[in-house]
């Protein structure tokens, strides 16, 4: 089921970094990268960081195929998806989700300690966003906007507690990822965030 | 020859890295860091990507040398080189093909599948380039430029079409290095460009 | 003594990462990134330049529970930190020449060419402060400022250069540890820098 999931997910963000792509005026090229980069770049970097390859898309090329082209019909359909909002929101949330579990999984199966194996969840679950933003010349937005990242780590943490009370993987998989699924669009429907950091003094 | 084209083209991107270098007022560190990257930048992406260690140039290093050098030559010589646009434009348009090429043949030999092949080109001829604008804190240019992308990727497929085809390996370099420099140049004198996609409506 | 010295130092530059994520107003979350990043980054880096599986930090899950309670930390001390000014510039002086020898040891054990063992210690030394102005969207810092990349250098060559000359590796550290510190105190006492390059000419 998980595959499923992260399929949609993985197409899903594709189509939410061509819009970023979008907002910066790039060309097709440049869609494609950005669709690219936020589908697969964080579990990328996952992979880079725990020295785990070959790199997932590297062996799966129909996943590369799955977000160049969801990025580019996204062009296509630009004036249409702002209708479907909320299905984004959601089928975001899903990868986040979705995104979240799986790296937890491939870290905990290589051996990594504890701390690592809930980074590598939300390095997965996170980072595609981070390089799109970075590319698109902005401050990655998880750094600032409302409970998303802390969903992630949530996520990671029930899953690794009940992994430990002996709870069966697929029945763990599946309460986790109803719980952050929940947890995520609850946060947006009540406006949830986390406490911002301010600092006006420059003295360097 | 490709060894030597590589070797121009390198030093070309040097020196194209350090005139960016110069346009943010970086000091001398920086402009050879950001010379490096442009230069070197991309063959390290694609070596991190593919898992290809030691990384290419940290078993050589005259390559280190010769970038570096080139970048803070370009710094005495920056008052002239505007003089030399157009000689520039032809080595950056070697090296994007020199680079697209030996980034096909490093995957290739490594067993990839058709979709990373070419990608591992297109990162090898392009990512110096987008490194090179991260640091710079600019949108990367390759992807909202005219036909510099979209050449890279119409070699890598020629290549690897010319070689299905049974073309012995020197002939279809020959090829590829003549049908894209001559691309690339058509594409700068006629001003072709990508469609670009804009995006305006903001509902997140 | 060098591990002592390196715990300081990378508490301290999580504590300076923690203050540049409160300037661009960060979530807890945000900050607790950047942190990481500026203090670990570098060697992080490093390693996957390297091929150095597995990275340092996987491996001591106490690093990233330290720099992570050092970045929230200083948001309850953001206030009083600035009184610190002084203090810190030296821990983040001490940081700078610990990382960079240990990043030249790193690489020397595993045999790459001298140009890639200072490289190695320039970027321990160093690349953790570029991410960070990376992801708060800010040309590095690092390739503009006063003597900073150059005491790096200078560190890495006097012990490369003593060693080679047959100094025993304590002693030689020693040596460094005071030379590189002492040159950038005073490089921050006296305001010296690199010579700045600035280019205008637009032709591209």
């Amino acid at each position: 089921m998980l595959t499923v999931v992260y399929l949609v997910a993985i197409a899903a963000e594709a189509m939410a970094g061509a819009l970023a792509a979008g907002r910066r005026n790039m060309d097709v090229f440049g869609v494609a990268v950005i669709a690219f980069v936020t589908a697969l770049g964080g579990g990328t970097v996952r992979d880079l960081i725990l020295g785990r390859y070959p790199i997932g898309w590297t062996q799966h090329p129909e996943y590369i195929y799955l977000v160049i082209s969801a990025g580019l019909l996204t062009i296509l359909l630009a004036s249409h998806v702002h209708h479907l909002k909320r299905i984004f929101l959601v089928l975001d949330a899903m990868g986040l989700v979705a995104f979240s579990l799986i790296g937890c999984n491939v870290a905990r199966e290589m051996g990594y300690p504890l701390a690592v194996i809930v980074m590598s969840g939300m390095i997965t679950g996170i980072f595609g966003g981070v390089i799109r933003d970075v590319l698109c010349n902005q401050v990655p937005i998880v750094f600032r906007r409302e409970l998303y990242a802390s969903v992630s780590l949530a996520v990671c943490l029930l899953f690794l507690g009940l992994g430990k009370a002996g709870v069966a993987p697929d029945l763990n998989t599946s309460i986790c990822f109803a719980f952050g699924l929940g947890l995520r669009l609850l946060a947006i429907w009540r406006g949830w965030g986390l406490p911002t950091f301010s600092y006006r003094q420059r003295w360097e």
